[in-house]
């Protein structure tokens, strides 16, 4: 089993941990090394639970922070391992995970070993199977048989935010559009009705559709409403009977899930419209004072979060809950998955200014 | 082998030959079957290219007609063997293959055996293949190899037609219109364009087209311009970048292949239009002196064929051509498949007629 040292720098710890493959569903071999790391460190409390482990001090303090970052990865794709690049003269460290997330995961692992004494309770999180269906995820699982782990003053979720405050999340829904026809063959449309021609009033609706930007505790959330899939069509001489389309909307934090369901239906009002899944977004939260001390602390303008992240499971639980993370959204996911070492580092150094109050 | 007893009456034929089996591609038995039958037939000389048969009097008759059925069905769906039925008290023969098109096939072989001294010379053609691509279809390949076969002042083909003369057949045209976008995270889609919105005027365009009536040679033919499938999208959180509808267009014998792509082309003026499949309609052709006598002979009114058929590949080759066969189009390939046997004794009587000038 590979060896973490938890005294080596975050870029090299990075570097480690990124070269122990993790895809989601294959996390055991890292969460293995991170549990025999942490469990040699007196000052924390370890839990595991599959591919979770948590870990946490118990100093008595007057307020818990719970810091959070999954270890898993999407599908390598030939972006493994690790290589020091040079980009516009700056060094980066590439590869599959080095953005999502686990620069973050080892700024955490880093300061967990070396906080002995933070100046609140620290429960840090580090956990499996966030890239995929949310009934696989750690959280999912861990917030059913130990909810009174997520208890907190704040939580900070490691995910990527550029080294910067990225607050709350949009929500998002996905609706399936449909309309629907009587077959008949082509050389007798006349006959049947077209349900792809059915839905033209549909996807115009959709064109002409202009998003809202709301702004919820100051920060601007950018709306989106947009077609992601469509299929219709029997057969070459068959005039069909269904087109469905799948629909995609990413909503402010200001709208519960159900005004979203709500909005969606209206927006395409007369058709049959199927709402199968909604993952309400977060509220940025930061007018809580402990929200604003951090942000005090780690310095720059807090941003807003478009992608859902798991930040939307401590505010629906009442936790003020921001995204703070090395590397560039746009780059997770991406084959060639960058980040500034230099945003490592920053990340590490704001964390660990607010977390000991020097 | 099954023996074909010629002699039979044509209701027992078609029952015969439709009891043995001839999706495309396993028309072999068949085939077999009736080259042996026909082969015993002295005053017919029989060529047969693959599961192919042709037969031709020899007569010096100062005309010569083509009379043609394929051999092949769509698939068996639980609708093997046929079984005698009744329908609003008419006597009905049940199961695949009796519309399409084992019927006509029936009566032409009954009548082959029987016309020993036709009023006309008969070129025979019973082929395989017509109910799927129309490279494997035998008369391609025998308009390669034997094109001198074809030769003739008027063809019937035995397709489905209720017993009445359907005159030419509508064109068909198979184009692909595609859009393009750009891809992005749904959660950022201003990054992206989405291609599937970009379809929605091209389907608004096809909700709108109202199709012509066209008038040819006396026939009136409905056209009729379709989305048959439509497809798009990368995935639930991705903004697609390609949208592809397929569309089918059923023109009138007046237009030529390249004025149907170029009325195709007009109608999604601005698009991205891929036309990737042409099949030239016929003109009815009953303006011939030998189809007015034919007319005259089977009675009734003549009307428009809207579905494609190989009396396209005749009129092509300058043979005025026409559908004449028991059963009605719109059973065709359905499960309910069935033939009014009034229809197959009516068909077989209006061809003697016909060919005896009886």
């Amino acid at each position: 089993m590979p060896e973490l040292d938890l005294t080596a720098s975050s870029l090299d710890l990075t570097r480690t941990i990124c070269d122990i493959p993790s895809v989601s569903g294959e996390e055991a071999g890292l969460a293995d090394a991170i549990s025999v790391a942490i469990g040699t460190l007196p000052h924390l409390d370890v839990h595991r639970d599959g591919d979770t482990i948590v870990a946490r001090t118990d100093l008595g303090r007057g307020q818990r922070v719970v810091i959070a970052g999954h270890i898993d990865t999407v599908p390598i794709n030939h972006n493994l391992p690790t290589r020091d690049i040079r980009n516009d003269g700056e060094p980066y460290l590439w590869g599959r995970g080095t953005v999502d997330m686990k620069a973050g995961v080892a700024v955490q692992l880093k300061l967990a070993a070396e906080l002995i004494a933070p100046r609140v309770d620290i429960t840090w999180m580090w956990y499996d199977h966030e890239e995929v269906d949310a009934d696989l995820n750690g959280l999912t699982r861990l917030a059913r048989t130990r909810p009174d782990l997520f208890e907190g003053d704040f939580a900070i979720l490691g995910e990527p935010s550029n080294g910067t405050v990225e607050g709350g999340c949009n929500g998002n829904l996905r609706a399936i559009v449909r309309t629907h026809g009587v077959r008949a063959h082509s050389a007798r449309a006349w006959i049947g009705e077209n349900a792809i021609h059915a839905a033209a009033p549909a996807l115009g609706r959709l064109a002409a559709y202009r998003p809202r930007d709301v702004a919820v505790d100051g920060l601007v959330y950018r709306e989106g409403l947009n077609a992601v899939r469509i299929g219709g069509g029997v057969a070459g001489n068959v005039i069909p009977d269904l087109c469905e389309i799948e629909v995609n909307y990413r909503f402010a934090p200001s709208r519960t899930g159900d005004e979203a369901a709500e909005h969606v239906r209206n927006v395409f009002d007369g058709f049959d419209v199927d709402v199968v899944d909604i993952a309400p977004g977060a509220r940025p939260g930061l007018d809580a004072p402990i929200a604003k001390e951090f942000l005090a602390a780690v310095g720059g303008e807090p941003q807003p979060k478009y992608g859902w992240t798991d930040v939307a499971r401590f505010s629906a639980m009442g936790v003020p809950a921001v995204n703070y993370g090395p590397g560039d959204p746009h780059l997770a996911h991406h084959d060639d998955e960058r980040v500034p070492v230099a945003q490592i580092e920053a990340v590490e150094q704001g964390l660990r200014a607010w977390l000991t109050g020097s």
